[in-house]
């Protein structure tokens, strides 16, 4: 059985952690005050602006991991484009600073709704995973999918900067009640 | 009654002029060798290679309209990226060469077979719309929706950005069969 550590405690470490535990996987809840990660996967379930703080915290425990990266780095003095450069990702940040773990992009793009409910209006949700680890990326996919939900490979970590892209506009539409907070991009197969 | 001129002939041509016809526009095609153009609105339905040869031809009687991008710029070369700078967009690019029209990003998130269908999935097929000149969004957005799909204003034409990075992870996901040409993202309000 798989041991997830989640750090975080919010709407999107628990849909998350709701997800993974129904699927089987043993899921233990971390704060950011630190502790022992248990799990060989590990979700950085915290806004982008509180990463670097986990990472102080928690990085020397992450070497040969699995980690998720899920942020949103959306700039919300302006809210009107991200934090990170343009021609980088909040992923490729984290990777760059944890250069021993395997770092995949995922559940940026699903609202912390449709991974509870396992629904995005009328289909399956679908967590779209983007990561240079094979191996690391189809054992996340097949948890995900054994707690109910859809995943897709969305190709290498460099594709973050498109799911972050992604995941920005389906804020702005969100917060512009143009797209519902239990909606947003659904993917139909 | 609104007349749209359409410069191109291929499958997003025909399906835009498809829906726009069946929403009671008058819907005019143009070829990449010139003529008058008639329609108070112009999209622009060829690939981006080929946006710059046609604003030559056509660029001087495209003052004053209103001038609809659906390109994807993505660099086939490398399948790994688009071919505008991180920071921009064909949107940009385009805005900037026609500073006497009203330029819209639209149709660029919408396959073919979903603009013809009026479907995505169980759902209805959403035209997503950025722009700097909201009354021709909006007048746009209505006759998108006199022809029985769905239009959502997805904010300015700086948003073009993420609309271009979520049609170039659509096809990248199409291409490796992870998502169906006939669907893709569908948007849940």
């Amino acid at each position: 059985m798989t041991t997830v550590s989640i750090i975080g405690n919010g709407n999107m470490a628990k849909a998350i952690g709701g997800v993974l535990a129904a699927g089987g996987s043993t899921v233990e809840y971390l704060g950011r005050a630190g502790g022992a990660v248990n799990g060989s996967i590990v979700v950085l379930a915290v806004p982008y602006p509180e990463v670097d703080a986990v990472l102080a915290t928690y990085g020397a425990q992450l070497a040969g991991k699995t980690v998720v990266d899920i942020t949103n780095p959306v700039d919300f003095a302006t809210f009107d484009g991200l934090t990170v450069p343009a021609d980088s990702s909040a992923a490729a940040t984290i990777a760059a600073a944890l250069p021993e773990a395997r770092v995949l992009k995922a559940f940026n793009t699903t609202f912390a709704a449709t991974l509870a409910s396992g629904v995005n209006g009328s289909h399956p949700t679908t967590v779209l995973i983007a990561g240079d680890d094979e191996d690391a990326k189809a054992e996340l996919a097949a948890l995900i999918r054994a707690g109910g939900l859809n995943a897709v490979d969305a190709g290498p970590l460099s594709r973050a900067r498109e799911l972050e892209a992604l995941g920005f506009l389906q804020i702005t539409l969100a917060a512009a009640e143009r797209v519902s907070w239990t909606g947003g991009f659904a993917v139909v197969a």
